[in-house]
C-alpha cells in the first residue's frame, strides 16, 4: 500500500498520526510501502472566529504536532509559549477569555486571517502554512466552507429550557461537564468538501479512522457531502481504531457526545454506529477495540465487521504504531 | 484657562504632555488652573495596516505613556513587552518583518481591529481603549479616515527612479538615513476631522504644538480640513516648543522631512514655516525655542511672533513642564 487517507480529529488523531508516521518509517506495517504517502483530512467544525482571527484547532493541533512545534505535555499550542496577548485582551475585558490564545499561536492566525482575507480557500491557506511545519502528510480540511459545531445544553434562566454554545465554549469552558442535548453542525449539509478531499478517499489504498472522537470529529467529516459516499465507494479497505476503551473515552469527551445522538458508550456501539460497508449506509470494513473490550468482538462482527482487541492506549510511538499495525491487519 | 488642547505626533508629544499634565498637578503653569482638562489631537498618518490589524503608533504612544503602560526606555511600544508573535510570522516568512510587533501590543491591535471592522469609527475605538488606560487626557484621533504617509526616496533601481514607502518603513526600517525627495499624505486633503476635533481647537483656552515633528505629525494635523483654519479662527491663543535644537531635531527625523519641503533646519525657522496667525496662513501666535537658539528669536519676533529662548529638552517631568510653563508664558 502506497497511500493512506486519515480522517482525523485534533488531539487524539495527531497522536495516531505521529504513531501512524513511526510505524510506516519502520517498516512496521503489514502490506505498508515505507516510502506510503499520508493523506490527512482534517475536521474543521471545531473552528471559531476568535478576535477577528479565525482559528483552526483540529488543523493546527495536526500541524505543530506533526511538524515539531506542539506543547507535547498539552497535547494542543505550541511549546515554549507565553501569554502575553491573552492577558491584555482580559484586561482590555474583551471575552472570551476562556480561550488558550498563546502569542506564538496568534502569529498562525494572523497569517491565516490575512490569506482569508485576501481570497485564499482554507485548503490554500492550509497548504501554505504547510510549508513551514513539513508536517510529513498533506493535510487537508475537510471543507473550505464555515462549517461550527454548537451543541445545545440546558438553560435554566432561558425562556426555551436550553441554551446553545459554540463547541469550543462547551468543550473548553464548560468542560463538557453538563449534559449536550443536542449537537448541532451549523453549515455542514451545504457545505462542499474541499479540493482533494474525495479524491484522498476513493483513491487511496488504505482508510484510517483514528480514535477521534466519532461524533464531533470523525462525525463531521462524515457528514459533509460526498464524503459518506465516497469511503462507502472507495476500493481501499476502510478500518478504525475505538476511541472508548473499557467504556469510557481515554482523552476527550465522547460520552456526552454519544448520549446525544443515542449511541451507548462502549467500543462495539461505536463500531456499529459507523457500519459495514456491507450494510446500508455503514463505512468500515474492520474495527479495532482494546483489550479491555475483548467481549465485545463478537458483537461487531455480528453487525459485519472485521474485528479484533488489541491494546489501544498511545503511551508512545511504538506502542501507536503497533495500534496501526493492528488495525491494517484487520484488513490485510 | 480650564481647557487646554494640544495638537500631538508620538514619542515627542506624549513626553511633552508628560510633563504638561505634570505642570497642571502642580500649579505650575501660568494661568492654568490645577483642574484644567487636555484634549489630545493625535496624528493618524503614520497609521499603518499590518498582518491584517490597524497599528496606530501615535495614538497608542500617547496612551501607553500617559496611561502608564509605555516601555520608557524605548519610548514606544508596552512594557514588559514579549516578542513571540513577531518571531513566529518571521519563521513564516511574512513580511514585512521590520515593524515592532510585541505580543502586548497586539492585543491593542486585535481590539481596535475587531472594534473597525465592527463599524465603529477610530475616535469611538480610541475612547474605548482609554477607559482601560485612563490617559487623563481626552484623546482623539485628527481623523476616522484613512490617511498614510508616504515618503518618496530615490531608487536607481527603478524605472522612475524613485521608490514610494509607507512612512514606518522610511522611518524603522530605512531609519530615514536616505533623503525623502517628497511627503505625500494619501488621504489627507480628501479627510474629515474626527468628531470633536474642530471644537477642541475653537473651544479651547489655549492650543498649544508640542515639539513633534513639524512634517509628518503636527504638519498632516494641519493638512485636515478645516484644523488650520480653526486654529487661525480660535480666540485661545496658540503657541508651539521649537523640535529643533541647536540645529539638530533631538529625537526623530525633522532634518529629512524639513528638507524635502524646502524649510531650512533651524529653531527659527521652523517656526516661521508655521507662521504667525498675523500673516495669510500662518497658525501660531508665540513660538518657544532652545537656549541654545536665542541668537533666532529677533528674526522670529520678526515674522510677527512672540518669541523666546528657554531650555527644551524633555529630561524629566519637572524640565518639560518648566518648557510649557515658559510657552505659555509667551502668550499670557
Amino acid at each position: 500500500m502506497d497511500s493512506i487517507t486519515v480522517l482525523s480529529g485534533g488531539v487524539g488523531g495527531a497522536r495516531f498520526l505521529q504513531g501512524l508516521l513511526h510505524g510506516i518509517a519502520h517498516g512496521r506495517l503489514p502490506g505498508v510501502s515505507p516510502d506510503a504517502t499520508v493523506t490527512v483530512v482534517a475536521n474543521t467544525a471545531d473552528d471559531l472566529w476568535l478576535h477577528g482571527l479565525k482559528v483552526c484547532p483540529d488543523l493546527d493541533t495536526v500541524m505543530y504536532t506533526l511538524g515539531g512545534g506542539i506543547d507535547a505535555e498539552r497535547g494542543w499550542g505550541r511549546q515554549d509559549e507565553t501569554w502575553s496577548a491573552k492577558d491584555e485582551l482580559a484586561a482590555y475585558g474583551v471575552e472570551p477569555t476562556w480561550f488558550g490564545l498563546g502569542d506564538r499561536d496568534l502569529a498562525t492566525h494572523l497569517v491565516r486571517t490575512q490569506m482569508l482575507d485576501a481570497g485564499y480557500p482554507l485548503s490554500a491557506v492550509t497548504e501554505a502554512l504547510c510549508r513551514r511545519w513539513q508536517p510529513g502528510v498533506r493535510l487537508l480540511p475537510m471543507t473550505d466552507d464555515r462549517v461550527e459545531t454548537h451543541i445545545a445544553i440546558a438553560d435554566v434562566d432561558s425562556p426555551s429550557g436550553r441554551r446553545v454554545v459554540h463547541f469550543q465554549e462547551y468543550w473548553v469552558r464548560l468542560r463538557a461537564a453538563v449534559p449536550a442535548d443536542a449537537v448541532i453542525v451549523v453549515g455542514l449539509e451545504t457545505c462542499s468538501p474541499a479540493p482533494g478531499v474525495l479524491d484522498a478517499v476513493t483513491g487511496a489504498d488504505l482508510v484510517l479512522l483514528p480514535p477521534s472522537n466519532p461524533v464531533v470529529s470523525v462525525g463531521t467529516i462524515l457528514g459533509v457531502p460526498g464524503v459518506r459516499d465516497a469511503l462507502r465507494a472507495t476500493s481501499a479497505p476502510v478500518v478504525g481504531l475505538s476511541p472508548i476503551v473499557g467504556g469510557t473515552h481515554v482523552h476527550g469527551m465522547a460520552h456526552q457526545m454519544l448520549t446525544s445522538i443515542g449511541v451507548e458508550v462502549s467500543a462495539g456501539a461505536v463500531g456499529r454506529h459507523y457500519g459495514a460497508r456491507t450494510s446500508a449506509d455503514g463505512v468500515l470494513d474492520g474495527w479495532l477495540v482494546d483489550e479491555r473490550d475483548a467481549d465485545q468482538v463478537a458483537g461487531v462482527r455480528e453487525a459485519g465487521l472485521a474485528c479484533a482487541a488489541a491494546p489501544l492506549i498511545m503511551s508512545d510511538l511504538d506502542a501507536t504504531a503497533a495500534m496501526a499495525a493492528a488495525a491494517i491487519g484487520l484488513v490485510t
